[in-house]
């Protein structure tokens, strides 16, 4: 198979436009931890129309550093004629809760003003999805067409599913699992303690002018080495030497990353998020109604193949209709960002009912 | 195959003793990035005795953060009985130029008694054979049976080889590499920027009363999410909660190990160690007379088996005898550590002459 060299080079994120995010209030939350949100705000984008019988909709769920702009970081499977086509459904993208791109978080202010910072409660990926599906509510649909998510996102999706049966009809879940193994809970501890030994993090309540912006940009080049694969790193920097530089292309990447990292995130977001999907954990999918399609990549070592696998197991031990297919690309866990046309023919048969003919 | 589950929760590494380390001063040393150190001292241990014809030593090179003690370290594989034999063999340990256990290294004194620290030359791995050349020289040995190394001792055991055409006669490297591969790059990266954007670290110059702590701690969490599979993390500790506290037991393992390796560790020679390798590279072997040995283990992502193949042939390219053996374990790159019984037993084979019959 040829692969697109570009795609090896591929390492820039859409910001989501804040021209176009659109916020509402879902009233309180009272979270399975027991903590309580009083009045929580979803930051939410949408694209397409909603049909009249508002039977055509899509939530798209982000993974742990995305935001509401499905169309940028997921531009090669979500827009006007790609897999998840905005032109036939109506797409809606939201910011989890947690997060930090206007959707409430440990930085956003509480009652008096002040960042919640450590007062934020323990969120759960099940916390995630009741903000959405009141949204969704908001939006007066009763009936999704599909759920659909890689990583983070793909356990949220599972959730909605697992909530909401009879009202999810699909659900299309990309490199993700039904819960973390020890490795990627290692992966996002040590990012964690990056953050937490900063000394400005201050137990959580840092000053906002002056974040724990070192230990934050460590944290972030610990995700980067469980995103991409050995081959990725290879083709995209080898041992090339920095131009002008006594230092090699990669690691000028990983810091330039960790850098621009902290320019968009809050690092207690990072500890929240992180810490919610550590924690999620699915053993059965009974009681599901929805049809599944999970998509995993060969060479990623993040959230490994076998997790679909697995995922795919369950669902048909629970009586779903369920596929599995593995993607064979070298770029690791990233795949599920940068494949548009493999994931995406699998996705678009699936969500418009094609893939029996496939 | 069976695999003695014992080893799964295999975690502590034994300290030199310091009773047994000797030191020798071997002179001054012109780096071969231009820097220099007007008197290196160099830590090391023997165990055995030297034969009357002085041709029965092996030098031991250990990995980062290893240390003289490679009775210690290498337990399973170096002692009386075992596959390095210390009743056969005069075997020679010392602590590499740079570290941090006995050997000049960036928190040894100056003429001015205060640290090196930022002052400590760019040392490369072959200044690390210099000064392992100069001691094996001062105890009287003009040809060595073997060298003997993995990770960064491979390294170092392979330059043996090509210093010393004729005067090394077989050389065992395991879970080593002829150069790192941009995530090997990467993730020592990672480490470097955690203890250097820890405020502590003040450019190298650090308070050794105060030294950077949390940023060394991060740094050696990052090694170890390299150093284990995913199937021995998830062997170890799964999803297991850490008794009495809200925690998984991989998240207070990796802490542990951070922090434990903060009382035996210095900061600056994470940083020297690990940029010699990073810039290590051997692109032929030409010139070489050494017989080689190069073991690997399939469950190894940081030193792939692939580089020992490619080592392997290299080698044969160089007209050298060579044997490259694969060993399916599932221990990650500790296995180098793990493994007595596979790797033990072709490392015996090859160094006692017996491997054609085998």
């Amino acid at each position: 198979m040829r692969i697109d060299p570009a795609l090896f080079q591929e390492n820039e994120r859409l910001a989501p436009s804040r021209d176009t995010r659109e916020f509402r209030s879902v009233g309180r939350l009272e979270c399975e931890s027991g903590g309580v949100l009083e009045d929580v705000v979803v930051a939410y984008e949408t694209w397409g129309t909603l049909s009249p019988n508002a039977d055509n909709a899509v939530v798209i769920c982000h993974a742990l550093s995305g935001d509401s702009h499905a169309i940028g970081w997921w531009d090669r499977v979500v827009g006007p004629g790609k897999a998840i086509d905005t032109e036939r459904w109506f797409v809606i993208g939201t910011n989890a809760l947690g997060g930090c791109q206007g959707t409430t978080g440990p930085s956003s202010g509480g009652s008096d003003g002040r960042p919640f910072a450590s007062r934020f409660p323990v969120v759960t990926v099940g916390d995630m999805v009741e903000v959405q599906q009141r949204l969704v509510a908001a939006l007066g649909i009763e009936q999704l067409q599909a759920v659909a998510g890689g990583s983070m996102g793909g356990m949220m999706a599972l959730e909605w599913t697992l909530r909401n049966p009879g009202r999810v009809r699909k659900a299309w879940i990309t490199a993700s699992c039904a819960a973390h193994n020890a490795l990627q809970i290692g992966f996002n501890e040590t990012a964690r303690q990056a953050v937490m030994r900063d000394p400005k993090w201050a137990g959580g309540d840092y000053d906002p002018a002056d974040p724990p912006n070192a230990g934050l940009a460590v944290a972030r080049m610990v995700g980067h080495l469980s995103y991409l694969s050995e081959v990725s790193f290879d083709r995209k920097f080898g041992r090339n030497i920095q131009e002008g530089r006594d230092q090699f292309q990669v690691e000028s990447y990983l810091n330039y990353q960790g850098d621009k990292f902290t320019h968009r995130f809050d690092a207690n977001s990072l500890i929240v998020l992180s810490r919610a999907i550590d924690r999620y954990e699915r053993t059965s999918l009974v009681g599901s109604a929805s049809e599944y399609l999970f998509t995993s990549f060969t060479s990623d070592t993040l959230y490994p193949s076998h997790q679909s696998r697995h995922l795919d197991r369950l669902a048909r031990d629970a009586g779903c209709p369920s596929t599995w297919r593995e993607i064979d690309l070298p770029f690791g866990h990233d795949a599920f960002l940068l494949d548009g046309d493999i994931q995406g023919a699998w996705a678009r048969a699936f969500l418009e009912g094609t893939d029996d003919e496939a």
